[in-house]
């Protein structure tokens, strides 16, 4: 299902839970997964090739903080509302499933978990997402439940 | 308390529950900020420092998920062990609670909450752990509860 509103033209009753909205893709090459490790997540599966052969994932695997951020570029562009969005109080529940390895292109399921206007604020509410990062074999490599405080079209 | 053991012989023995651990500290400069978001997360009160001025956070603010990825950093440099870390399944309860700026300096707390050996894998056992970053005037910018496997230095 996609949303009825452009980006720009989106507000939190724009929202609907039980929707799912799929958006691809991303892909992943080796050079950007050991810079990112290298200064974020200096693990030798993450920054060290051969080290990595040697480990546990049997070869590099990308920092989970990477598939995170490489998800949130996907959540900004194509499910955040571009002005409506203020921000995040956190998300729960992150789990790294399946490893993410070099080539591999990952795209984001987002489904509208539930929505509620705040009670405190009328021009806003928070949108609850369960998202899943998939790649290209459709299987689950992330989820994670996130939360978006979103301005509200009409204050009530 | 600090760790008995260098990271390079620390082992999942060695993460006793209730001990505190505090490791400084990571400077943030507003380029590698806009870097970070342009790629990760482009909303503009990440990428844009006039825009951001306009926004409710009323200045340029870190991502998130870059504020992950530095917790991240001394977490793996500080904590960890060298060669007995085995990856992490996900973490719970993130919270994002002050907006990290451009000049801050960030700092990790982290407390062992407790430890669970592995019942079908007895080389290895999950660390929990509560995870604080705090900013030059130690307010609380972030939380999060980490797990991470480690390997044992002796299998039961």
């Amino acid at each position: 299902m996609a949303f009825q509103t452009s980006a720009e033209n989106r507000f939190f009753e724009d929202y609907v839970p039980g929707s799912v909205h799929e958006f691809s893709g991303v892909s992943l090459d080796e050079s950007e997964m050991i810079d990112f490790a290298r200064r974020y997540d200096p693990q030798p599966f993450h920054t060290d090739p051969e080290a990595a052969k040697g480990s546990v994932y049997g070869g590099l695997i990308a920092s989970g903080w990477m598939t995170a951020g490489l998800m949130m570029r996907l959540f900004v562009e194509h499910y955040l509302p571009v002005g409506a969005s203020l921000g995040s109080p956190g998300v729960d529940e992150l789990r790294w499933l399946k490893p993410v390895r070099p080539g591999d292109s990952l795209l984001l399921r987002v489904t509208v978990s539930k929505t509620k206007r705040s009670r405190t604020k009328p021009d806003r509410g928070i949108v609850h997402s369960y998202i899943e990062v998939l790649n290209q074999n459709r299987e689950v490599a992330m989820t994670m439940k996130a939360m978006n405080l979103i301005l509200c079209r009409q204050a009530v």
